[in-house]
């Protein structure tokens, strides 16, 4: 038998599937387990206080000593966003270049992770044995700089993973995505390819990076008053249009807002942004300067009512308010769920009377490939098998159409859900069992103690509020000897609803002194008596559903 | 002094600016006040628990020998949905067309309201007085039937409102949007023009109802299995198309949802929906038909979990489960901030395996005007002022600049707040008094007790929960007898934090001791430092910020 026969290479996904953010990726050769990818994702609506999602990684601390190692593709915190979390539980290298790293380094610093962790500084073109697996990384362009795939070599072909990438023919550093070595991997042969799926949806060609260079300068050449640019703080190549616009129209630039000013001096320190001295200025030297003389920079492009845009439209925040001739720019897509709060903000903008320059082509663009550039990605690489990941099952839906358009077979086309096992042997593929994946909620120190009945109970809260009845009670003489007393928080406004607390008072006496005189004098009986009666009297004079918690004190 | 000099006519929204929604304009001819919409909204998402938001009529309450009649424009939500609230307050005539008023009679009917309230039915091109004010009623085409603009005759020119508009110009039911009528205003001198900004924002002009017809039927013809077609129940333009097309592809028609029942049959009877014989049935009797028979009308377009579309999609629906082979059309737009819901119902479509047809034009259009009909209107009222109305901020200033565009001087172009009054006499416009205005909150039965307090613990709750601390002292005594108990609800999974909630009671019982011992006795300070230690011992440990209930029964 030869080496590729006996081979098994498994694929899955622990997140990044069906929902946005969070991905993680996972190929396994023979034992060896190769992690792509450690994201966080944003929690959704009704995932109440929580703080950050993460994936779920029981799977890989079971297998510990198989993880030979994790590679982050690039430096997007949906991409690697939980490898703080994830390195307290599992003890392996870090695979990523010189941004990547550089920019995962300052936070496992300020965790304390830094020096525990193993950290390999890579170059795209590199080609190196992770565990005895051999594995090589191919640059793409994308929305920041120093963006990696990854050619996983295994005895039954290459698997492939593109991470986020479009095929950028006016990159800002002149790096492409490197066509040629993708073409080695498709005449090698690969045996699954997993590619970005974001715009999967979209026809055409995605502009480059460089499309809104054009439109950031002539804002800022037209612009009266002060400039203020919101964008993500990890789009370098934006901060640097800005940079350069400001430079060429005599303005300073005050940074806003603690993840851009790390971005940018990372990103300096490491050759990715060019700063003419003296460039940079603090926010509180701007009174220094006239409107004409001015720009900002600064996060807060969703909307996020804790963010500085958001406060400087609103006038609350300290330093900077936003007046009329201040011209304001918006570059960055609304992620799906925030465009109500992005609205809000852009109405403040207006109110005050600045220009508002938003949803406009002209200052922004997609990171990621559309669909001519998803089908060209396919015709290089011709996987054997395919399996489009990132993005929502519809977006996963319409790349694996446009595989099949690539000539891939229907029959290995696959798509895939969290947790789900594509087993690979002799390069036929099969369904295997499926592993743990879901959401790990992380809400202030506790990672994943927020489950369900926590959520659930939240959920209760916000709704119609809560309703604690006391009352301490004489077990032996059957009497009560302090209250029942009600406080309620979140259900009605109290003072103006005394009659309906007293009459709820009332009914919980009688239920009380009913349950007692019947011999009911099991705690939770006597609980759940006064729940139920205090439940539908409420109900009926109100029409809401208060959490009731009854608390029966004994002396 | 002629009649014109000593008028006084103002013009105000107590709902409808700045926000979507809850539109309620109120013009005053010199002491007769006329209400125009009663709208209601849909909450935000920090309105905890809240069901519905309703504009504030204090203004109107205060003022109610003044208050001459309601006038509807159509029987959408947002312009009628608020009445039953305002009728409560305010028993004044309610003005509207045959559908507007036939819609409304069924849930004032529900609601005990129908005998009491005096229902004025009109018909477009009526000329009639409400109080001593000539008010004069004119077609506009919309996406459900029998809409109207409202002409009020003032001393010194109309003041008109377009409500709800389009310009269509082959609309299902031949009637078109009444040009000559508008000319005549134009002719006679409008005084101020308050137009639907909605659009405002959208170059060119809006398809016809019409648009969406053949797209639809195409489905139909096309689809294997059943179509299930979701849309706004009040769409009744839409709901035509798609009975029309079960009609000709031979398929039954089962509805879904109690509010599309509804409007189904009151526009039957009121001619606005011709419905074959035999061609509805019932949701039980589908089974009796193979699936190239059989539609499904439902609501349920906003992705909303309780709806029927999300339960079908996801399988938990009693009566009926989306399949492959099923097409589902959702044939309306996202309301801002409903993307994400609406993408989750997509998604576990294309999981199910069914076609989708979603943000599709040729399954649905708008039902507002765009910017070059918005100047058609501007250039047939010719107003000598403009009040941009509906839609948020920026929507109101992109239809101020258009009004600009068609010859408004700009001092009398006004983009108005909610309560924000615009004086006229003379012709000339001055700002004066606000009214009040704002939002009311409806929670259950509740009307306006759901305030700023109320919400702020049920954010509180909602975020970290809540940890409710119980202790029975005597007073005398100085002692315990009874607890600390410590009860909580959303902050930690209880039995997995055991440990953490002991220390926590330890806490409690250490800072009681010492509050006693230094003879600290008044409860609120006990409360309060109980508060603090306990606050800042879980914040350290947990970094999470629960409410805290501190409650000291006495005996």
């Amino acid at each position: 038998m030869s080496k590729q026969e006996t081979s098994k290479v498994r694929v899955y996904a622990l997140g990044g599937l069906g929902e946005t953010g969070k991905n993680m990726y996972v190929v396994e050769v023979n034992d060896e387990i190769i992690v792509l990818d450690a994201g966080q994702m944003i929690p959704e609506d009704d995932m109440l206080g929580v703080d950050v999602v993460i994936p779920d990684i029981s799977y890989l601390v079971q297998n510990r000593e198989r993880v030979k190692g994790i590679i982050l593709s690039h430096g997007h915190e949906d991409h690697s966003g939980a490898l703080p979390y994830v390195l307290r539980k599992l003890q392996v290298p870090v695979y990523g270049t010189k941004l990547t790293t550089g920019l995962v380094e300052d936070e496992l610093k300020s965790q304390n992770l830094r020096k525990k962790t193993n950290i390999k500084q890579i170059s795209p073109g590199d080609r190196l044995n992770i565990g005895t697996t051999k594995v090589e990384f191919f640059r793409v362009s994308h929305s920041i700089p120093d963006c990696v795939g990854v050619a996983i070599e295994t005895p039954q072909g290459y698997v492939v993973y593109t991470g986020d990438f479009k095929f950028d023919q006016t990159p800002a550093d002149r790096k492409f995505s490197d066509v040629g070595r993708m073409t080695k991997f498709g005449k090698k042969g690969v045996l699954c390819l997993l590619s970005d799926s974001t715009n999967a949806e979209v026809p055409g060609t995605t502009p480059s990076e460089k499309a809104t260079e054009p439109g950031i300068k002539a804002i800022f050449r037209e612009a009266e008053g002060r400039v203020i640019v919101s964008t993500f703080a990890s789009n370098v190549y934006r901060i640097q249009q800005v940079i350069d616009a400001a430079s060429e129209t005599n303005r300073k630039v005050a940074v806003v807002g603690e993840s851009m000013k790390k971005v940018i001096q990372i990103s300096k320190r490491l050759g990715h942004l060019r700063v003419p001295k003296n460039l940079l200025i603090k926010v509180e030297d701007l009174s220094d300067y006239k409107g004409h003389e001015i720009a900002v920079l600064s996060t807060g492009t969703q909307g996020e009512p804790t963010s500085a845009l958001h406060r400087m439209a609103k006038g609350t925040d300290r330093q900077i308010s936003i007046m009329p001739k201040d011209t304001v720019i918006i570059s960055a897509s609304p992620t799906p769920g925030n465009e109500k709060s992005i609205g809000r903000v852009v109405d403040f903008l207006y109110k005050v009377g600045a220009e508002v320059v938003y949803s406009d082509k002209r200052v922004n663009v997609s990171g990621h490939a559309s669909q001519e550039e998803l089908l060209f990605m396919l015709n290089l690489m011709k996987p054997r098998h395919f399996v489009p990941v990132q993005g929502e099952y519809r977006m996963q839906f319409a790349h694996g159409e446009l595989a099949h358009t690539a000539g891939v077979h229907p029959d290995r086309i696959h798509l895939l859900d969290n947790g789900e096992v594509l087993q690979f042997e002799d390069k036929h593929a099969t369904k295997g069992t499926k592993v743990p994946a879901g959401n790990v909620l992380i809400d202030g120190l506790g990672i994943g103690d927020v489950g369900n009945i926590v959520l659930r109970d939240r959920r209760l809260l916000s709704k119609d509020g809560i309703l604690v009845v006391v009352v301490t009670l004489n077990k032996k003489s059957n009497e009560f000897v302090s209250g029942p007393d009600i406080i309620s928080r979140g259900f009605v406004y109290v003072r103006e609803s005394e009659e309906l607390l007293d009459e709820a008072k009332q009914k919980v006496t009688d239920t009380l002194r009913e349950c007692m005189n019947d011999n009911v004098n099991e705690w939770s009986s006597l609980k759940s008596n006064v729940r139920d009666v205090l439940s539908r009297f409420l109900y009926d004079k109100t029409k809401r559903r208060p959490m009731i918690l009854p608390i029966i004190m004994e002396v």
